[in-house]
């Protein structure tokens, strides 16, 4: 447990990646979640050519990974099958209207309202880095981030996590501050800093990304 | 109904925005899935300056609307308001898990798989079009933007909504469609066209806009 071949849950991952990618495959999400909750899963390792051909895509439409199936549905889109999993096990979600609302509420702002602005500067400085417009792009970019790490920095305060207790929006938030690839800029929220930490130490992140990192092939599959 | 003073539900929306953003503010997404639920809900409009304050941070930290609240919840985000409010009515999604969970899929992958790339060609086409980066850079964003669409658009072929029946999902990837700012794009996918109008053409649709855009008033209130 939770990796378990007879496991009613199976995620898919890839079976290579390029170095930068390792430990940042979205699969670690639904993984992570799996180990907090200690619910089994069962990993399906893809090549890229099969996770770009016409069969996956009926279960991943924009070829990518994770998707995610159990006894009862079928999914993608990490974000919604951490929800799935957190409706297994009090220690992601609560029970409770209010509570589950929160949760959904955060994983939501994790992925629309703040996600695609790390994504932005994740553009430039790991995929553009010596571009033109990158150069000229940049600090707006930063700008744009800062305001909305300063508002989550804001309601986050000296709490330890979103809300009350540890929960699955803490999953995919602690992911998205994970991918903020300006260091001096993190720097100047010192409580999201603390608060990535604080998520990241725990020991089912652990265990999940390592067992992302050792389901990589050394090498990429032969076409 | 659904606008309706006494009623549970209550969305926040802006008082007044510019031109280009009427009928494009976000509240339009819980109030089309109000009215096609036949739910009531009240309006609770601000100006900026209160939307930017601490106050109204405790109930939408990023200073935006809408935000949300019923006798039971308090959230923010379109998106998972859309979703609360289809826990109320089939109409927007169906009560079995296998179907719910194809709901939450795609409701998470129009705000994360696709609208991050609608909205990096909105912020070239709408704000920043004589910008030099802005113009090394749009032919990237189409391409990235094709890709997605291309991806979608594979995945819907001849069916009418993105699953079985129109759902709180087809809300959200309807209006991150209607943001796509390139005609000619969009064109390269006739069934995407058709399907957003067969979306906008709904009447809860209809109501849902000229509800917004009756809200604002002529002239921002003074500070």
């Amino acid at each position: 447990m939770p990796i378990d071949a007879n496991a009613d849950i199976e995620i898919t991952g890839f079976a290579w990646v390029p170095d930068f990618a390792r430990g940042y495959v979205r699969d670690l999400r639904p993984r992570w979640a799996c180990e907090e909750a200690g619910i089994g899963y069962r990993q399906r390792l893809l090549d890229f050519e099969t996770a770009k051909g016409e069969g996956y895509r009926q279960e991943q439409p924009f070829g990518q990974v994770p998707a995610y199936r159990d006894s009862e549905v079928q999914m993608f889109e990490s974000g919604a099958m951490v929800l799935r999993i957190a409706e297994r096990s009090e220690k992601l979600m609560p029970r409770d209207a209010a509570g589950r609302a929160r949760i959904l509420t955060w994983v939501t702002a994790a992925l629309n309202s703040v996600e695609p602005f790390v994504f932005d500067l994740v553009n430039i400085d790991t995929f553009n880095k010596d571009a033109e417009w990158a150069k000229l792009r940049r600090p707006q970019v930063i700008d744009s981030l800062r305001g909305r790490l300063s508002s989550l920095s804001n309601w986050l305060g000296d709490k330890p996590y979103l809300e009350d207790d540890f929960s699955a929006a803490d999953i995919i938030m602690a992911t998205v501050m994970r991918e903020v690839s300006d260091d001096a800029l993190m720097a100047e929220f010192p409580n999201l800093i603390a608060y990535r930490e604080r998520c990241l130490d725990r020991p089912a992140f652990k265990r999940a990304l390592e067992a992302q990192l050792s389901s990589f092939s050394a090498e990429p599959a032969m076409a």
